[in-house]
């Protein structure tokens, strides 16, 4: 007897079809007496198509209107579920943000949520019913329409799970749970029972695209039991993200090996070395709207040093050609740069206890001839940008090394299946 | 320096570049200085595909769902044509119903409007913006989103309009304005720069789908100057749709011929004089739910009467499955009908205070050997049923027999144009 927050994505509503399955799958939690909450996104391709709309009036259309748009994807979502629900013989009642007092800052097309009222919902849940509640919405201050971005389904579900207290915010997608890499890389990559709400934020920054970011945050800081599940097989318990980190005893040191193939490497060489230079370096680069990921600048010799930083390769040649302005403003003396170049992260809570992850990494990388272009690191990651053909080498080669393949002891052992026990339908 | 509620329908507002159109035409009343309301209508198929995609999943869907899912049509349009309004330079800011505190009953799907709070539409003219409002949409008193049923934007656009006291309500559609009949049956139909309220809906009921009947009785009732325009055309002034009736002087008598081509007669003979007999024939088919439009029950010999009504062609054959049943129940001799019959009517406040109009009206179809089956009246319409092969010919005779091919004296004479004047943009 639960309280359950269910979100389903964009491709496990993308049909008529589709929403009756989901609306099976509730019925069998419902049976078993748990009180749900379903966070539908906008059916595949809906969103793209409004949008698609918009920028037809316009190349650049207005933010709020983009958002009185853009939420009636989930709106058509919640509607339909509930009839499902309905047709399975259950009592629902859907409910977009706006309706069930989803506050959110103005800031249209990528909102953040300041508050929930509960109130509606209780009611609604005290009634018998099934709660659809439109994710990815909800409203400012003056009622008007807002939108919380790309992916931010999956936060109004983990804010909803948080507002309500929910005993567990379940994330229902095309990937059955967490793996320790992309299983299309390396066959033996093996699904996490659990991971860390860190390890989680690692990975999923780093590639592995199975939930929103901010909706990881979100969960680790208001402590919501979160899980990802596979909303087309039945079976399984995906892998549940946890707050605390798993018994050390028998933890495996690295949770997971992540990577990114769209990485372009720039380097200003023979900067001179006054303070002020990252920021003159990188400000064009943020004005024009790249993002950068890995910043490095080499202790300088003789009053010069070199400065290196990713970006996505999309944006490779744009910067190049700032990083020429930039170049004869600040005195560097020249600019080089790589866009055939790979991330690669070793992920896991267990090197801040563990020494030695790091020369274990670039050992077994050495043995295979693969050079390190860039090092960073962090307290539960390090990453090095490669060359880009040796990255599924790379991969298979980590993962083998830190022993990913297999299951970790604690399955048979100590940290036994209290911590990630499943509610289960059945 | 009027303030004009204008309602775009669904094929006005079919594509994105059909809404350009309709924003480039706002812009030209702008400039004039006129306040704008905007109610467009979903995008023509828009709602047809919601709710298809709802009978996927329920052949009844629940009404309250139904209306979250087909509220969305009108909710797109908005935000569309409130960006195309920026692309021309325009302040526009877009709502739904509900969030402008359009308060309706709970009837889902068929809701009617109880209330509008005109306050933030004032604030958003006042802030110098095109106010672009969501037609077909409410909520109820619990925040529930509701529909005013098929062709509800009329009256959103004329409710607003009344709330709102504005100068005129302007209906934008495919035809440029109300015809003394169809053109594609008498080439000779003109246009009508004015119409009475009290015709309008005789014509309206009567097959000539202009406006949603409800609207022209909401515009009736709280006086609003309502006229009907093509939003295809640029010039013309479209048909005014008056309070008052015209000049007495040099009106016309008739205002127009309807017909409808799809009635059905169905005759109950020997049906027993006694009360409650008419119950016990149309109770039955009100509860198969088939729509009785014209009544007809002769004067009884011998204790037994003959009893006749007619029913949209597609219901027939279900009226005569349930009359069957009936007469067993009720002792009558036999049932008979029509399904090739068609119904044809001249609507004029001028019959009022004109005697002789039945006379003429039978005399010229006589003429043609037109046989009438059934005849009904009302103030200000007199309807025949006829044999539907003499359709044309009827509507042909009666046009001419009225001289509707002639545009009335008034407008060369007393009744000026003072009391048509359009608020133009130029």
């Amino acid at each position: 007897m639960a309280l359950i927050v269910q979100k389903f994505g964009g491709t496990s509503v993308g049909s008529t079809d589709r929403i009756k399955n989901v609306a099976r799958r509730v019925a069998r939690w419902r049976a078993q007496g748990h009180s749900i909450v379903l966070v539908p996104s906008a059916m595949a391709g809906e969103t793209n198509r409004l949008i698609a709309m918009a920028k037809e009036i316009s190349p650049s259309p207005d933010p709020r209107e983009l958002d009185v748009i853009a939420a009636t994807g989930e709106q058509v979502t919640i509607g339909l579920l509930a009839m499902a629900l309905h047709a399975e013989g259950l009592k629902a009642k859907s409910f977009t943000g706006p309706q069930v007092g989803v506050l959110t800052d103005s800031t249209f097309t990528k909102a953040r949520i300041l508050k929930i009222d509960q109130h509606r919902i209780r009611k609604a849940l005290a009634d018998g019913n099934v709660v659809v509640v439109a994710g990815f919405q909800g409203a400012d201050e003056d009622g008007n329409i807002t939108t919380l971005g790309r992916g931010g389904s999956d936060t109004s579900a983990v804010a909803l799970a948080a507002a309500l207290k929910a005993d567990e915010c379940q994330i229902y997608t095309d990937v059955d749970g967490v793996y320790t890499t992309d299983p299309r890389v390396v066959p033996e990559a093996r699904k996490l029972d659990t991971i860390t709400f860190e390890e989680m934020l690692e990975m999923a920054s780093l590639g592995s695209k199975v939930l929103q970011i901010r909706s990881v945050e979100f969960a680790g800081k208001y402590k919501v039991k979160l899980r990802v599940l596979s909303s087309f097989e039945d079976e399984g318990e995906g892998t549940l993200i946890t707050v605390e980190e798993r018994g050390t005893m028998e933890q495996p040191v690295i949770s997971g090996i992540a990577f990114n193939r769209d990485e372009a490497k720039l380097t200003v060489l023979g900067v001179p070395d006054r303070p002020g230079i990252a920021y003159q370096i990188l400000g064009p680069i943020a004005d024009a709207n790249i993002d950068v990921d890995m910043i490095i600048q080499n202790v300088g010799q003789r009053d010069t040093t070199d400065f290196s930083f990713t970006v996505n390769r999309s944006d490779y040649s744009k910067a190049i050609s700032i990083l020429q302005a930039v170049k004869e403003k600040i005195g560097a003396r020249d600019i080089t740069g790589d866009n055939t170049t790979c991330k690669v992260s070793a992920v896991g809570v267990g090197m801040r206890s563990h020494p030695g992850v790091a020369s274990k990494m670039f050992g077994a990388l050495a043995k295979e001839g693969i050079n390190l272009q860039m090092i960073s690191t962090s307290e539960i990651k390090i990453s090095v940008v490669i060359e880009e053909k040796y990255l599924e080498l790379a991969v298979r080669v980590l993962h083998k090394a830190f022993g990913l393949e297999k299951p970790p002891k604690s399955k048979l052992g100590l940290t036994g299946r209290g911590e990630t026990d499943i509610i289960t339908p059945s």
